[in-house]
């Protein structure tokens, strides 16, 4: 076997079908959610939140899968980890991420819960609000992680969301050490405010345990983690931490803290914000796909601000064009 | 009963769900598809073919069925005849066009074929390249024609693909009677090139029986007709019709033909093509909102431009906007 690993990047995650409608902001209220966040329902909740929802378009989801794609879109090679049941929408699922360049080899349930879906809504403004039903996610266990694959992978990423599935975050702490015995960096995405607030506690521990290297949070996560409304008084705690994180603030770019030394970079130019559905997710694999290719931390930056430019044009959250020649095209 | 309408469009046609990729021209060659038309495929060829789609996006389309969302972004009261099967893709296709205020009471199929499918490869020159599976379609017929509705309605829409499933062609035919009893004017889009070569003799006869009122066309559809690769020979054929006929010229604009009068109207100016798929059903709703208004034949032609440039600048066959928003703002 040889020494070079075979994967720039391997995701664990939710495995995740969304279907997302433009919205407008009398039915986010009508429906009582949390704008802008992820709120975790229940089958019956999924069908009545259906039901108000405008006409839908279904594509493949899910926060680290879509950060996977992106990678393989800049002409990384990326794994996913994650957990569908084989019905309709996981076959579509395993088609999509499949054709998308990614490898994808976690066994499907034969029977419980079927595929997640996450209901997306997009608001006049931009902003996406998603409720998802977990199904299948839930039987994502320690057994799905394949430690030979972590061990040919130059960087491990895992979504904060993997702590909602019970067995899930058994499966994360296994991928963790998995990637630290062979020398890999374990990255870590807080996902959600109202996910870190479930689990604040945990993903500090997390960090300052030393299993995660790499965290990427935007501000209103950040200060979650922190429990404060100022941005300055969460970025003094996160100097704090012996860590890589990158801070994304939308429009504003990004701030990239590394053991305790604070840089910013630039968002890039967009014509016009339609959905910011992936936005995170694709930050993420071009700030990833720049590391994994030993960048400096700025340029990676770049790179992440390049990708999420292109999936906030459109509506969906996976690129819609080939990210690899756009970042050719872009001159960074 | 009051006389006045309750319906400015009616559209019958085969109720599909569009499985939609972006796609290399390379593909196109390697699966033997027409690039540009719509073939009918089995169902063992749609797996086929998906097996070699890109990641795909899902969405409600059928040629009548966008031209009637269209309509009803447009402010139209608009309602859509076409069968589905009631498994996932027929509910998801019965949400979706119930939630763009387009009135749906089809019956759906209980057993039988799956709801049809329609993959959509689109290649990097913005081209859709279309392969049917009919699948419940099969089973509209004439027992799904509301003659009620019909009498309650300005004009009665119906697409040239009707003439593939086998009983539709009955259903189309009474429809249009019923159409005429009432006053109603009956429009038909020739659909697709190489289907104006199937039903050719028919679809003249309807024009020339005086079945059809309203002829919507692209160049290569009314070449197909009148069999000949020369515009002016097709127009020259196309004035001696007693019919009003749009044909449309993608960005060289459409020309109308009302009883041997011809007129041009533009294109919509567009930032960046990037997927004709829904551009003639879009078209159509225009035209037909303008018509069911009272507008002159120009002015219908241009709110068909402008529809159709909404749709072609994304991904899919449906507006992703207010299409009644962008008229009012067009000056038009």
């Amino acid at each position: 076997m040889s020494n070079k690993p075979s994967y720039d990047v391997v995701g664990i995650g939710n495995a995740i079908v969304d279907a997302l409608a433009p919205t407008g902001d009398d039915v986010l209220a009508r429906l009582q959610l949390n704008k802008g966040s992820m709120t975790l329902i229940d089958e019956s909740s999924s069908a009545r939140i259906y039901a108000e929802m405008g006409p839908a378009t279904i594509s493949s989801g899910g926060s680290a899968a879509n950060t996977m794609v992106g990678l393989a879109s800049l002409g990384a090679k990326a794994a996913f980890i994650g957990k569908v049941k084989d019905d309709d929408s996981g076959r579509a699922f395993c088609h999509d991420i499949e054709k998308s360049g990614v490898a994808f080899s976690t066994p499907a349930t034969a029977t419980g819960p079927a595929t997640a879906r996450c209901l997306v809504l997009v608001t006049p403004d931009g902003e996406r609000t998603m409720s998802t039903y977990l199904g299948a996610c839930v039987h994502l266990g320690p057994d799905d992680i394949d430690e030979e694959l972590i061990a040919r992978t130059r960087i491990v990423y895992l979504e904060g969301y993997l702590w909602d599935p019970p067995q899930a975050k058994a499966a994360f702490r296994k991928a963790a050490e998995a990637a630290h015995r062979s020398g890999a960096r374990v990255a870590l995405t807080l996902s959600d405010a109202f996910c870190v607030d479930r689990y604040r506690d945990e993903f500090l521990g997390l960090i300052r345990g030393g299993a995660v290297d790499i965290v990427f949070a935007n501000e209103s996560e950040l200060h979650a983690l922190y429990q404060t409304a100022d941005f300055g008084t969460a970025v003094a705690e996160l100097k704090k931490e012996k860590a890589l994180a990158f801070v994304t603030r939308s429009a504003n770019g990004c701030l990239v803290v590394d053991h305790g030394e604070a840089e910013s970079a630039p968002a890039s130019a967009i014509d016009r914000l339609v959905d910011t559905t992936g936005a995170g997710d694709l930050f993420a694999a071009g700030a990833l796909f720049g590391l994994s290719r030993g960048a400096p931390n700025v340029r990676a930056a770049a790179i992440g601000a390049l990708a999420a430019a292109e999936v906030i044009q459109h509506f969906g959250a996976r690129p819609q064009t080939s990210l690899a020649d756009l970042l050719a095209q872009s001159g960074i």
